[in-house]
């Protein structure tokens, strides 16, 4: 892998979808600097969303990358998943609506994924659909929900139940950002780079595990490459399927078992990439016990998630048929049949239809609890 | 157009759009019949949405139309322009959600606009999209909303503020459900019809001046030929422009003054349709002052819709003021230049930005009253 790592810290790439195509681009220092934000406003009206947690930190410095001739407006929403909600999505409509906001506006989205996705679907719908930019400040949102165009709230009865496929006019990764992230989130990101390397690029995790403490150490370079590598896995993959018809269900690599614990433990108390971490061990114990991947394989999986500082047990609470209640209505099973993303070898993962429910069960009734 | 106008009363084409084709067909005795619906499902699981005043008459006969193996769910909504909200569509995402309906269910609109509207868009939205099929029972909804896409709901500040593009998968016009529209509103759709003639085919205009009773009496072959023409010219403009960057606004003769006219009187008070005809009059008497028609255009433009039973003059309490106001909303104002479809001729409609403010004024102070 060292020799295609890049030594730059900043590094930009292209999200192939046609007209809809967009670059992301990855660096320190990048807010504040017009030369990042202007080429992709479309008017001259710009809405800025941002949460309480991230606007003391960067607002201000985004916003001195605006031209001063623009219309800017601000919406500061509560931090959390919980926010991710309907009532949201409707406080940026009524902003855009009280602002008179026409069909050329541009919606900024500064925060993690949850502001990300809901920001997106404001955007997909306010006025049945306006340009957006994302400036993901997490880890997570930086390598996951900021490619691919998933947008989004969540119902009382399943995550992400309702939103739309919308793509942004640009992706800004400004890695400074990460200063500021808890620690306890970047693990969670760093759930989401390792999952990349289970499915589709075994190298990949090969380095992951060379580089973690350096990941952790928040290492720029190291930074830079982990973030742009997981685009550009995620971006080809999201080239190949942009509505989810088929390879881009791989990517939901320990999402369905990890979904069921973040609905059973209610949103926001376990971090979505704590679950998927968890559910990643889940499934690569599964393939395990099909007969597809050797105990080392179990091991190394294991190892590099503990690396990374996720927890590797379930909630001590959840019963077997918790887990199979949450994963019936999961987006993924399509009339009955339980789809789930297995690996038939670390590095290359498969969607796979026929999981006998017994083994299925065996392995929600016996993998470890804490 | 008599060589063109065919003698049959069932007819179909093809609204072409990529991947995103569908199908209409129109004629009688649609309903009822699994041929026509059948083909258009995806799963096993099918939500049909409709209204108080729609279900009594024709629920029962679509549901014979659906095979005894499917899942089937009925949501019956208040009728009416007023019940075009968010928390309509939410009732709609929780009844799907409870049903625990997947990606691959089918919602079926039985009603006219403002259910296709809610429909499409919560279909649109549901899982970030799922199939929709339109069954319109109103003539307006017939021509008008079930080809091109736009879905949405009412905002208190707007109309259709909030909403996607979404297309059907296909769209069933059983001419048979006109024999029980209240004749205001088959008036209503007539000020649609007409607008097709204005905007686009001349020849169609004259056709619909010498027809209008026939339509009107609701003779099948004259409905059969207005609902196909009018489709097809919609349909045509929509190719063209999906998502209304341009000439698709040719659509809205008549609909920025029509709007500010609904919104005033409160939505549902005055048709869609009403709002409309005396919106296009409006346009045309606008388009005669710029020096681009005749008095007898304006004459002949006000006979027909006379003739179709629509109002010729605005709401009596509406000042230039209310007009001005309502419009500088529109969706069609981009960057505060006001933007106007008018015509050059009587079929062939123009978007204009440099209507002087004093001539639109002007207009608006002697528009008659009533």
């Amino acid at each position: 892998m060292s020799k295609s790592e890049p030594s730059s810290s900043r590094r930009s790439l292209q999200v192939a979808l046609d007209e809809r195509s967009y670059p992301i681009h990855i660096g320190p220092r990048l807010l504040g600097d017009p030369a990042w934000l202007t080429p992709y406003l479309a008017g001259q009206q710009v809405m800025v969303v941002t949460n309480e947690t991230v606007a003391p930190h960067y607002l201000a410095r985004l916003r001195e990358g605006l031209p001063a001739e623009l219309t800017v407006r601000e919406l500061i929403l509560p931090d959390g998943e919980s926010t991710k909600t309907f009532a949201s999505v409707a406080r940026i409509w009524d902003a855009l609506l009280e602002a008179g906001f026409n069909r050329r506006c541009t919606l900024i989205a500064l925060g993690g994924g949850v502001i990300g996705d809901m920001v997106g679907f404001a955007a997909a719908c306010y006025q049945r659909g306006v340009g957006f930019i994302q400036v993901p400040t997490t880890l997570l949102s930086q390598v996951d929900s900021s490619v691919g165009g998933k947008t989004g709230v969540n119902h009382p009865r399943g995550k992400n139940m309702i939103g739309a496929f919308w793509q942004p006019r640009a992706v800004l990764v400004d890695t400074d950002t990460l200063l500021t992230l808890p620690e306890r989130e970047l693990s969670a990101g760093l759930a989401e780079v390792i999952k990349y390397g289970l499915i589709r690029d075994a190298e990949f995790l090969a380095w992951l595990e060379d580089e973690m403490s350096a990941l952790r150490a928040l290492e720029p370079q190291a930074l830079a490459w982990a973030i742009e590598r997981s685009c550009q896995l995620k971006a080809d993959i999201v080239a190949e399927d942009e509505t989810e018809q088929g390879v881009r269900a791989l990517l939901n690599l320990g999402h369905t078992f990890g979904h069921a614990i973040e609905a059973h433990q209610g949103y926001g108390n376990w971090l979505h990439g704590e679950a998927v971490g968890v559910g990643m061990l889940m499934a690569v114990e599964l393939s395990q016990r099909l007969g597809w991947l050797s105990r080392a394989d179990v091991e190394r999986t294991a190892a590099i998630i503990a690396a990374a500082g996720l927890p590797l047990t379930a909630p001590a609470d959840m019963e077997v048929d918790d887990f199979l209640d949450r994963m019936r209505l999961d987006k993924k099973n399509v009339d009955a049949r339980l789809r789930l993303v297995l690996l038939e070898a670390l590095g290359r993962a498969v969607i796979h239809d026929e999981t006998p429910q017994p083994l299925l069960e065996e392995l929600l009734a016996t993998f470890p609890r804490r």
